[in-house]
């Protein structure tokens, strides 16, 4: 009998918060590949922010997924077919193969991973949250020395990188976690100046406070990924042509409306223009033609251990859905993965 | 028997709408220059919404004007008196001189003109408003020849210059004015493509759609200088990589709090995000060290009559409130200067 294809599908469009009934697991054979097509066994996926995006009707910079088609996701695996003389059966490559256990995919979607790192960093610290980061900074950020940086999601792949890239940079670097655990690890692993708890600073009054005391020369950049009172606390803060990279706005993706959310745009667009920042929507896949740029600069400190990373991984690709439910709540210490079967 | 100098103060701090018991017209013995500092016959002043901001006991990128102080403007005027060895009796010069028909200042704050071109160019078109839409497009613009523009009070001396230099680097450009008559002048005078009637099309609703008329190719840079429904009918046709320098916000330096002004910051952060825009506050005078660049490249253009220029001068400095309050309602047609004496 052939081998059976797991995977988990859109079964409905969630309406606020994400629940278990917007899943559905099902079974397929495992498809054959064609001429110029490599059929992979995913060994891990990764679990992002973004897909929550993928799962709403509305025009985003990429379509959503369709009722009933595969999870989006990026993942590795290793070659069991190819008919693409470029990979043979045992190679290591990543692909967005969705939330599955197998894939087909045209060869010229897949890139072959190093073998210097595990394969599990390139959904992570090599892959596109480490890229994400670094394409930012290094497209937008502008860092100086002596400047001040602030990055919420602290522990997560991105912020991590955020917070590393800034640091090797010679800034003062302050991040934002939930809970006293992650502020920890940001300080003792990431080598962050300081994290402040947005458990313990629920409102935008409360966090402004709680970050004007670690930032004493104000904030130069903003590496936005949360929104809500996070945003709200940094605001007021930003000093004379300071930068906000927009990447993301988790706090927001479930539609809640929060007291910042609602802020007036005239009140920012007057910041903007009393302090004339920089404000600049951030899309990794903008900047790919420097990925290999990325790896050549990042891979050897992440190998050398001179960069750090975390990787919170959770077996089976089952319990995929309840992992992003928790990825959505901040769950998860470190770069999320589902690991679906062996290396 | 000493010449008087008159001048306008601040008499009452605006809350809303400015009204004429907000200025006090005084009168002074003209002020004897000490060491390093110059007397001028101020000959005219200029007018700009800036001061609208000046008005108000907030913090912005300037200081306030005092209670009792001098309205803030800058002016040109004729030496009468000199010990700065640098400028001599009938020198024409430029300074920050106040809403004044007399001033003295250190000769280090005074700015030479040039003679090839009339005195009350160095108010507008080749003084800070034009320098303001220079240095704007030129550090933040990204202007690409076939990319579209657009920009509010288009026959206003920054508008103007916006629009021309733009349609000089190939640019389809759109304007946005009050009334049929600026928007003949726009098109016919200063040669933008086209000029949409903002009293024609009050809701950002109505703005929006106009504006999709006339920008069949959407929006990749908005110069922003009035907030309201026009930046309520721009930001849905930014594109991809859309630039937005915020500029001023004239409408709502009154405090008016319109649909547009009260929109979600949440909405602003996703277009920002989802479109990549790139917003970027300006002030010009964190680009003064081009000033001469801005001159040698715009001055001939001025002086060839290759970009054109439009003057409404009010006489009489007893009259400066009354065109100020115009200004803020758009009733002036091009640069607003108010002649006080004689070149």
């Amino acid at each position: 009998m052939a081998e059976m294809m797991k995977r988990i599908a859109l079964a409905e469009r969630p309406k606020g918060e994400v629940g278990p009934e917007h899943f559905r697991l099902d079974q397929t054979e495992v498809p054959t590949p064609r001429d110029g097509e490599v059929q992979v066994r995913v060994t891990a996926m990764s679990l992002d922010p973004y897909m929550r995006g993928r799962m709403d009707d509305v025009a985003s910079y990429a379509d959503p997924v369709p009722l009933g088609g595969t999870m989006e996701a990026g993942a590795v695996g290793i070659v069991t077919e190819s008919k693409d003389p470029r990979f043979a059966p045992g190679d290591k490559v990543f692909g967005m193969f969705g939330w599955a256990s197998h894939g087909v995919l045209p060869g010229q979607q897949l890139r072959k991973l190093d073998d210097r790192a595990p394969m599990n960093t390139a959904l992570g610290v090599l892959g596109m949250p480490g890229f994400t980061a670094w394409a930012g900074l290094t497209a937008y950020g502008k860092l100086k020395a002596g400047e001040t940086l602030v990055v919420a999601a602290a522990t997560g792949p991105v912020g991590s990188m955020v917070g590393q890239i800034a640091k090797s940079q010679g800034l003062r670097v302050v991040g934002v976690a939930g809970g006293p655990d992650k502020c920890k690890m940001a300080v003792d692993i990431f080598g962050f100046d300081a994290c402040v708890d947005h458990r313990a600073h629920g409102s935008a009054k409360d966090m402004r406070g709680a970050l004007a005391a670690e930032c004493p020369d104000g904030i130069d950049v903003y590496f936005e990924n949360v929104g809500g009172p996070v945003l709200g606390g940094v605001l007021p803060l930003m000093n004379l042509h300071g930068r906000i990279i927009v990447c993301g706005m988790i706090a927001w993706y479930d539609g809640a409306q929060d007291e910042v959310a609602r802020m007036p745009l005239a009140n920012l667009w007057r910041m903007a223009l009393v302090k004339r920042l920089t404000i600049q929507g951030l899309l990794q896949t903008d900047h790919v033609a420097r990925y290999g740029e990325f790896l050549r600069d990042i891979a050897p400190k992440v190998t050398s251990g001179e960069f750090k990373y975390v990787e919170d991984v959770v077996q089976g690709l089952e319990n995929a859905p309840e992992a992003f439910m928790g990825l959505l709540k901040g769950r998860n210490k470190g770069k999320l993965i589902v690991q679906i079967s062996e290396e």
